[in-house]
Parts: structure tokens; sequence; C-alpha cells
């Protein structure tokens, strides 16, 4: 059998341990329904809570501030949606200031993007916030959109988009956005810190962000774990059975959350180290293909570099002149290999939102491809990538 | 130690097998995300279309009815707010019809319930439909809510409540709401199947039931995840990525899913004789208690039989006379009985709105229990509970 080299880790991550604990046939995770009175329903609760330590300490922030999802879109959902449900801000004199309550980023997630059309329905106004040329949200748009939308309540601002890698300077953005004493009232700062966890280190607590999604598979975990960080409660607009503090009903999932604590305690605290290899790798990928591909390899940006610090080293997006992104997944994909065009959530789409809003003409957004390694790639994987894709360009485009 | 008892299976259910597959460290479970183009993506959509098919064949649907969730507080929610997105249906002449949009039950689980105000909020007017002395929701009731509700869009009727085990007649109650040639549109029925699946035969694609929403761990499957039926797709309120033909955000759970396909492939098709199983349990448990406990020992309601097709045998809530049922559910919980007071979601809370609505009295709200049994109970362990129950309120109350 031909073997594989996985190259889409920001879609799907490789499960981090066969571990039969979290399938809740162990007898170590109590099976218990969290909010039951008896014995049963005791340990399971203090199961989860455990659990809910365990990642808090690793992302150091109070237990409190915890709260397990169903995943990150969730997540994301929880927070925009109390938009529609949270008394509306008024200025003083009871006038209501000007402009979009909702802000958000045009490298966010679909979870967040795609969620603006039904906020605006539910009557609440949203307003883009442009990327540079290298996918980030710039500081200086991010302050003219406060001043333009003086009654903005939220500023969604990814921490490393999905895509391309580029990685947004959450602290200056999110001191703007607390605006010290010049504000009245600081804007909630929302961050989908999906593609950050694990791979670079946190610390949310001394941030300056108010509230944060994280996926447990993207890290290895169990799939339908998702992490919720509340610097403070909101009013949630889906409710139910009183769960996870009233802001996520439905029974817990006291095998997952146990299960995505040990991947967090294994690869967050981890993170540092493993940047600078992920790091090594990516300048090792990048440096490779720019020498053997004859100026057909080009990364996404142009000015990307083997190493450079707006971008993530996990996530390459990139291209081979001439050849259709959805055209070298499929023929690296014969030869083992598996990249993807752009997130997996996207790939049955045509648009590329994300290009577009870097300035990326329709053939660089037509041939992109996401090229993202994990945990357990090595050199060697990297070297037999650089192989794969400068062969297969070759041969796509035949003999120049 | 002590042998435990566990009688709550309505909150959740001991796993079925120890099954590591849908650990998600099983090499039989394809760790991709279904939605990547590559061949890792594409064998995990194709588990998860098994899974899909699987669970479709079970409920007697299309494969394409048929959408994973996070469980059944999440597919009731998707049902639900998709009425806050959905074009108002206007009558001739572009005039609204009057009333309701949306009749819920007073025996709803809170996650329908509980996002009444909220949907409220987002402008979707609800009525609440009434419950007779029996907790089941009465035709006449509901032909009175549609003959004073002309613009009523959707009713959420619970097919059996989670406390009382009160069964609803779908059949009748979906007929009224279809309404044959005299209604010029069927108002859409949705029906939380929690706790008949696996548990009663259920025929969904000839029922008139147009969404249904079931949990798996409730019948021994893993935690967090659901399933919805849609008989024709809605549109959601909250969107993502696209997954789940765009109803349900978040990369697929695909070992949850194949879980969930072989559980309901063991206790849905089995549900007509673990029925009767479970009858002669319950019947001989409310004698043995009637004859053991000189009218101390009352079913809620108090007619309620030891055999009675108006209640599910999995469920009853029942009370013994002079004990609040916390002090009854710690007492027994000492002695390794595992019983609950409402449902599990509730157990927090003072109030028993399903009991006040079915129009008992404060003292019998306080006093009710809950005892819910499941597919490993046996006659022994009716006939233990009879002895722990009785043994227990004895000392409770004194000699009499």
């Amino acid at each position: 059998m031909l073997r594989r080299y996985y190259f889409d880790w920001a879609a799907a991550a490789p499960p981090r341990v066969p571990d039969p604990s979290y399938a809740g046939g162990e007898k170590s995770v109590p099976f218990g329904n969290p909010s039951s009175p008896h014995g049963e329903g005791k340990k399971a609760r203090e199961a989860l809570e455990e659990a809910r330590r365990r990642c808090a300490a690793v992302l150091g922030v109070r237990a409190d501030q915890i709260y397990f999802t169903s995943g990150a879109s969730e997540s994301n959902a929880i927070v925009l949606f109390s938009l529609a449900i949270k008394p509306r801000r008024t200025a003083r004199a009871g006038e209501a200031p000007g402009g979009a309550e909702l802000l958000y980023s045009a490298g966010e997630h679909p979870s967040v993007s795609e969620n603006v059309p039904s906020l605006e329905r539910l009557g609440v106004k949203s307003a883009v916030l442009g990327l540079d040329s290298g996918g980030s949200a710039a500081l200086k748009a991010l302050e003219a959109a406060l001043e333009k939308n003086p009654g903005l309540r939220m500023a969604a601002i990814i921490g490393i988009n999905n895509e391309t890698g580029s990685v947004n300077d959450t602290a200056a953005l999110g001191a703007a956005l607390r605006g010290g004493t010049e504000r009245a009232r600081p804007v909630h700062f929302h961050c989908d810190l999906v593609q950050a966890l694990g791979k670079v280190p946190l610390d949310l607590g001394g941030s300056c962000i108010d509230s944060a999604s994280f996926s447990a598979h993207k890290i290895g975990g169990p799939r339908g774990v998702g992490l919720l960080y509340l610097r403070r409660p909101l009013l949630p607009l889906v409710r139910g059975g009183g769960q996870e503090g009233g802001l996520r009903p439905g029974t817990e999932n006291t095998a997952g959350a146990l299960a995505a604590a040990a991947c967090l305690e294994e690869r967050a605290p981890a993170a540092a180290a493993s940047l600078r290899e992920a790091e090594s790798r990516m300048e090792r990928l990048i440096s490779r293909l720019r020498s053997r591909a004859q100026g057909r390899f080009v990364p996404i940006p142009e000015d990307r570099g083997g190493a450079d610090s707006r971008f993530s080293p996990w996530i390459l997006q990139a291209r081979f002149k001439g050849i259709p992104g959805a055209v070298l997944v499929r023929a690296l994909d014969e030869r083992g290999f598996a990249i993807s065009t752009g997130s997996a959530c996207s790939s049955g789409r045509v648009k590329r939102p994300v290009l577009e809003a870097m300035g990326l003409d329709e053939e660089t957004r037509l041939e992109g491809v996401r090229i993202s390694q994990g945990w357990s790639t090595t050199a060697e994987d990297i070297e037999a990538l650089v192989e794969a894709l400068s062969g297969v360009a070759a041969e796509l485009r035949g003999p120049s």
C-alpha cells in the first residue's frame, strides 16, 4: 500500500493517542449525568470539574471562565448570538450611539462570518474589518473602525487564520479595543484561537481577549468537544437544561472533556518548543521549493519568507503558477500526499473570500492550496513533499 | 463496596458496550475531516454517510433526512430558531394572520421551553398548550389552539415526557396539525423523541411528524452525539462551514456517528420486545409498592396503574407522602440506589413546571421523584428497589 503523507492538520489532526478512556466504555470515566443528584451524577460532576480545572490551568485562567461546548463553531456562535439577546447599549440621554455593533475581520472562519447575515436579520448591525496584503487585521484599520462606529459592542478577530496562517497581533488589537481611559466602554474582544492552541504559547489570563474559542480535535483530541473561554459570563441566545452555567445546554460530555484536558496538558505547554520545530520545517519547505521550482512555486502572499513572523509556520497557503489548486490537490492525493485547497469547511465552494480580502486576483485564488503540518510531521516528510510537489508541478505543466 | 442499583436511565444510560472504535483511536474509524478533498477526507465522508444511512434505515426515513448534531438539545434549538430566520408567512393580501407562530406543550423538555423567551425576544410569538391530568397534550386543546392561532407555523409536542413518562398521541395530534384539506398550510410538527428512541417502536417515515430530536447517549451511545430528523430541510439560524447540508456547522464527528448507528441498530428494532419487558417490571414495581406502603406510595398522577398505556413504563414519577423528594433521593443514594427528582436538567431548581401544568399541588411537586429503568434492569433489581423504597420510607417517616 502507498505510504500516506498527511499535510492537512489544520482541517483535522490524527488522534493523539488511541485513548479508549474517552470512549465512555472505560470504568474510569463516570457515565452518570453530571446534573444528577446521586452518586453516579456526583462522580461525573467531579470528573467534569476536574477536566475544567485542568484546561483552565493550561490556559492561565480561572476554572469558572471555561465552558465546554461541542466545538469551536458552537463556541463562536454562543458569543456572536449573545449580541442578539443582550440589551442594546444606550449612550447618555438614552440615545443609541451610531454605526455597527459587531466588527468582524475579513479573515474570520465561516463559523463567524457566515453568521453575519443571520445576525443582521436579528437587528445586529455589523461592519467588516479589512485585511492587509499579508492577511492580517491592521491596527490602523481597527482604530478607524472604532472611530467610525462609536456604538461598537464586539469585535471578532481570529488569532491565526486557518487558510493562510496569517497572525493577528492580538495584544495590540486588544489594547485598542480596550481603549484605556479614552473609551467609555471597552469593546468585547472575541478571538477564534483554534489554530493557535498547542501551536503558540498562550496566556489568556494576561491578555486583552474577552472570549476565545478552541477545538479539541484540531490538537488530536476527540471530535465534538470545544472550549469557550469567557472572561465574564454573557447572556446566551440558546438555552436549555441550565448546563455549563446556563451557557451551553445539553448533557455534559464528561469523557470528552477529560480527553480534551489530557491533550491540552500535553500540547499547549509544549507549544514554544514545537513552534520552533515547525518554523524550521516550514523554512526548509519554502526555501527548497523556491529553489526547485524555477519561480513557479509562490507562497501566498508572494513576499512570505521561509521564516516570517507574520505567519504561523504550521500553515502555508501557496500556489504553483498555472496549476489550479483542485488539480494539484488531486494529483498529490494520488501520490499519497494529503493537502487541501481553502479550509475543509469551504472546500466545496468556489469563492476564496479571505484571499480576496488580501487583494489577490482570481488566478491566485483559483490556484491557492493549503499545506498544514502537525506534531508528527518530520523533516523527511517535508523533503518527500518537496519532491512530490515539484515533480507533480513539472508533470502537470509539462516541460518549460 | 456497596452494590449500586441504577434507576436514572432517563438522565443517562450506562454505555452499551465498552466500544473503543468510537474513541477516535481505532484505525477503523477514519480520522480525516469529511469535508476535505483528499483520501483521508473521502474515507471519513464515506464512513459518515454510512452511519447516516444506517440511522435512517432504522428510523424508516431517507438518509438525506437525517442530520448529525451534538445532542437533542441542539436538535431542538435548530428547529425552534429556524422560526426566527424564516420569512414570516403572510396571508392573502399580504396581511399576517393573527395569534402565535409557535405552540409548545407545557410538557416540553427545557431545551424547548427555556428557549421561548429568546424566541419571543426575536419576535416569534408563542402560546403554550396545556396538559391534562395525566401529563399529556389533549387533542381537543390542540384543536382549540389551532382555531385561536390561525398564523401558527410550528407546534413542539414531546413524544414521551422525560419526568412523568406521559405519552402523547403523536398520530392524532399530528393529523390535527396537518389538518387535511381544511387547513391552507399544515403546521410543522416537531417532536422530541429522546425518551421514545429504542423504547417504543418508531416509524418516522409513516408518521405526521415533520422533525424529531434524538440523543445517542440516552440509549447507551456516546455523549455529544444527537440526531435530527427533518422531513424537509429548513433554514437554520446558526451557520458556519456548511456541514450537514448547511444545517449544523462544525467538523463532523465520524466516530460518534458510527457509534450512534450501532446503538440504534441494536436497540431501536428490539424496542417492541424490550417495551413488553419494561411494562412487566413497571407493573410489578407499582403494584408491590402499593401493597407494601400502606397508601403512602403514590404514583404521579395518582390514578396511574401498573399497566397503563398513557405512560411509558420506562419512567415513573411517584412520591412517598410526607417525604420531600430530595430527602428520599439522598436516603436511597446512601443505600446504593440512584433515582432522581425531576429531570437531571432541572434537579438544581425548585420549580416543577411539568407537574404544575398537570394541576398538581405544591406538596406533590415537592415530593415527586423519578424512577427510570433501562435495558439491563432486571426483575431482581426491581425487587431490591421495592425493599429499599419501602424500608427508607418507613424509616424516614417513623412508625405510623
